[in-house]
């Protein structure tokens, strides 16, 4: 606990796609905050939008209080990202305007520091607006597990649990009717979520963007499990998962050609792929927005309250341009230039694509 | 209990889809015909087409044991239609060649009755089969619910389960992002599932086969909703959902229409329009087989148990040509020439529909 | 849909036990009531205490928007039974005060009608107070199931569902461990939830109140099992069951021997005679008030919305003095003097008795 | 992937409480040592029993293909602890009986190594085993997480998921009745289970062994909490707390006062002091056996195939007496005199501790 216990306002906004746990955070900031350093906290809606349009409010603990187990955002999100605008921009005018604005719209309202909770383009545009010189903490939530500078995000862990149930569901069916069951799961760049699920629900294949696949290597698999009697198959294919053709060509071109194919999914590709080469009935199912809702597991919470709870203390101790981390069984923080601009995709020699082949399963290279 | 305990030997098979409570179902029927009344067990792998192809063994205890919880069918599944081949022929060569078989594997097999567990497919063949003078027991199994001659299948209450899940999911993401999250769900020509699980997940419009829809009747309902403040929509659509525009056409130009605009999914259909009606983010999720997979729901195990044992009671009493069903809050059979060759809709009087209107769900129309 | 529409207003309570779906048929009620006719809602705070002490409110939209998949009740429950006062007490005193209380309240109030949402208890309180002259609509919620006059009651999917999982999680430690296993379900004096859940979860044994148990033929089942080899069992025991010696007793007698023994809950004193009588490992769970607990199962959100549309729908037309009720697959409503005063328990020629007893489960008897 | 191939025979058994993720570490051992290095596998049934009574098979692929997600163990348990009984007879005759003739069947097996999958318990005998010369090769499961040398054990998330979900449900009745819900978890000596799920479940006060409370606290606690409009409150307490007065007791006057009371369980001891000091309504549940059994949690598999993965490893390489280990976000392997005679405890200095704390859970101290 910091012994500092000035009265200070800060701002709380969540960005980017929404995921299970952000309520869990929100109020992992703030009950600390509010109860034990007596801050004021305003809410911002719908992100760095909110922000920009001085969308706001005053947050009172009624607004915090019994929302740990909820879904999505008590405060909106969107994908506002006001540097973006800057960049695109030759003349940069429109991107110096919202930035401009944020700036304005920070010191109006008075604040000490600014919270923001979202993935990699969050924790991005922290990291720009603190070097811009606003005090800002991060809070790592994504789905897609893909931030530099922490273990592990909320949203990671419930994403998870849903896939893995969904993998299972799909294998009676695909057993019963001696099918091959391709499911695409989320992940952005990044194959955490399809190699972690993949792994839990004993899939046969598995196809991540960091390794892309050779379709004569899976077929062959297939063909091999099927002369040993094993009639049926599990294709987990993260959304980001390439063959080694399109892993040359650029991502416009790579777009273009999927779209001639009629099947702007991976999954649909990869289905059709396996047909035309074994022969074998193919389904594919993209389990899309399920995977990103709903009432967040218990890990996530823990996870989420923790790292809410880490957040506070940053602010009380006014340890600023930080984002908060969970590194190996700790909570700590990293400066918010670590995780800026960067994604944290699966390294290939990690233990979980050991662990993965070394109960059978095929990698497709 | 039925007197009669001469030993009797039956085949028992499972055709269609797969959905959960099969085994529930299966293990319902074989327990009392073995403990209770000893008969001898034949389990025909993969619905009606290891009947053709001889594709039997004999069901032992242990093969039923255990089975209550699992998803899938122990006896593997398959599509084959014996009559649908004999009506496609002119001259009906391959049909009557494939019923020919049957019938006499049937016999070489020693069958006092065969027992099939499927949906209408399965006991409208069921009932031609009996038509053709085999001695044949239908049990009802669907997620669709479309069973003519019971008030329940088993699998539908599964299937309802996983269904309202995902709409319960998708709710966070819904609100968090002020969207319109458009789902859409199995159940094939009817709208029961689309309905059930639409009152349960609280869908804000159901779009259902037996009520064509208006887009733009729709449109003015999520206009309507903004208005009044809720900036967010669940659309749930039942796969075989049509337009009132597609009402009118064939099926064949209404397939062609479709693959025309690129959207051979419904929901994707449905998202397009409201996107060009409103102006509001619009996003599609085909939930697709992850609703007819895994462990059956606890409704399902009884409904599917207490079919079984009504089915080994009806081979004990020689009553055959019979399907089983739930009649209100009993379980009774009907003749097999009840279920055949029709399928169950909703009818626009139903309760249910009656209840969805109340609670303010836009039913398109 | 009613054709009258007159502006009316009505109270609306919870009372008794709470359980999953009270919030569901609240919002069932209230929407139609509020959209489609207008009403005024005075909502009554912690059931028919609520109403003694005037502890009320006006409802608003916005209160029952959003609570479909809510556990508990927003309105609080208690167990005040007013007119139980009133026959305790020989000079009748406090009773009568009571329910004079409860209709000056009622009218001050300027009630059309008094919505009630409860078990046997709540719908019998209904009832005596429409005696009194008060109009009332009851609606059936319990999870044990024992209300009469309706098939079914909100609350009972969802414990069934509770339940069930844990009888199926109990399994794997049985096995593991070569174990008898006792879990105790509630259900007051009915052996509803007992008899579903164990036929769900494929427990060896089930005990019922309605059909008292003798140790003698559990111990011989038990033995039977290990000899065929099946080394663990599952006994699933209502809290209301009692064996053949117990049966005879009065209920002071019976209570005051559990006592003596040791073990109030009625599984504890099943493993013990289980263990003295058969030698085997056997331990005891009471599975305790999670049965009544968290979000509504689907089945129950469709129940609860469907007769909280009933009940709207008899407020409008004016049909009081009555309870909601789920027929067959139908939805109507039966006169309040059908619940009052009684319950409903499984009579002994079930059909689920059968299905139990069918696939091999021992009833005790 | 090691080097070292040549044929290998080892012995597997699992020993002591059954716990989700045994399945998932047996297959993650047995593929990767069959598939890969050839390996011979003997099963040993019912834990250390198995192996001193010569209780074994061989297991075949068959075997341990498609259990990932099964609960239990496909092996059994038992709690037979052979050194324990060396250590309690006086002239230890017993104890050197049933060691000796373990390391009798071990040779007469042939076995190059013998893997056990087990808690503290099991681990600190393959550790004794290991002393006496054999090679052994431990992996930490248990749902308390109180094994030395590794951060998590398998188990542990699955029974989080479950005490969680039950804490979820009991929030419903708590608010809805305004009481207090006391809830007891295992975790044995440990109060890991209790701090985790607490916190993901909202527990507004947690207990656990190693910090003894003090009544008073609680009470005030709650009165404040009542004081501020917080009318319920859920009370999570570990199985192994204790008062303060307690804590300066021995083990056996703790015993016998607690059954004096006629409370074994704390839980019913906590909410019994809790109604006497607030006369507050009090509930207890003891959550029991269902936290030990059913389907593994999505993390628990991934974290049991990858333990399982390791072991066949050092399996390959023939590194033994070695126990495989979560460290931080790698796996690897602890010499097994770490975790011997020991137990994992929570250190009061935890981050999850000041969580808890920071977001206003009492702690009872």
């Amino acid at each position: 606990m910091a012994n500092v216990s000035v009265t200070k306002t800060f701002g709380i906004l969540t960005a980017g796609g929404d995921c299970p746990g952000l309520n869990a955070a929100i109020r992992g900031v703030c009950r600390p905050a509010y109860d034990r350093y007596g801050m004021r906290i305003i809410g911002i809606a719908n992100g760095y939008r909110g922000l920009l349009e001085n969308n706001t409010f005053l947050l009172k603990p009624e607004n915090f209080w019994g929302i740990l187990t909820r879904g999505g955002t008590i405060l909106g999100s969107s994908r506002e990202k006001p540097f973006k605008s800057r960049s695109k921009d030759t003349d940069n005018s429109l991107g110096e305007y919202k930035v401009g604005m944020i700036k304005e719209n920070y010191r109006a309202l008075g604040l000490d520091c600014l919270v923001v909770l979202g993935g990699n383009g969050t924790n991005t545009t922290g990291c720009l607006l603190a070097r811009e010189g606003l005090n800002v903490v991060g809070l790592p939530k994504t789905i897609d597990n893909d931030i530099v500078g922490t273990d592990l995000s909320f949203g990671f862990s419930s994403a998870l649990d849903i896939a893995t149930e969904a993998i299972d569901r799909l294998h009676s069916t695909a057993q019963s009717h001696s099918r091959v069951m391709v499911i695409e799961l989320m992940g952005h760049k990044a194959g955490w979520l399809a190699l972690y699920a993949g792994v839990a629900g004993g899939g046969d294949i598995i196809l991540l963007p960091e390794l892309p696949y050779d379709i004569n290597v899976i077929a062959r698999h297939l063909e091999d499990r099927a002369r040993s009697g094993k009639s049926f198959s599990i294709v987990v294919v993260a959304e980001g998962a390439l063959s080694k053709e399109e892993a040359l060509m650029d991502k416009k071109d790579r777009k273009r050609r999927r779209q001639e194919e009629g099947s702007p999914s991976v999954a649909y590709r990869v289905a059709r792929e396996i047909e035309r080469e074994t022969g074998m009935e193919t389904r594919a199912t993209v389990l899309g927005y399920t995977q990103r809702g709903g009432i967040p597991s218990a890990s996530d919470r823990v996870l989420a309250t923790s790292l809410g709870a880490a957040a506070a203390e940053l602010l009380a101790r006014g340890h600023y341009g930080r984002m908060v981390c969970l590194d190996g069984s700790r909570v700590g923080s990293v400066s918010l230039d670590v995780p800026a601009e960067k994604i944290k995709t699966v390294p290939p020699d990690h233990y979980m694509i050991d662990t993965a082949v070394a109960v059978g399963t095929c990698m497709g290279i």
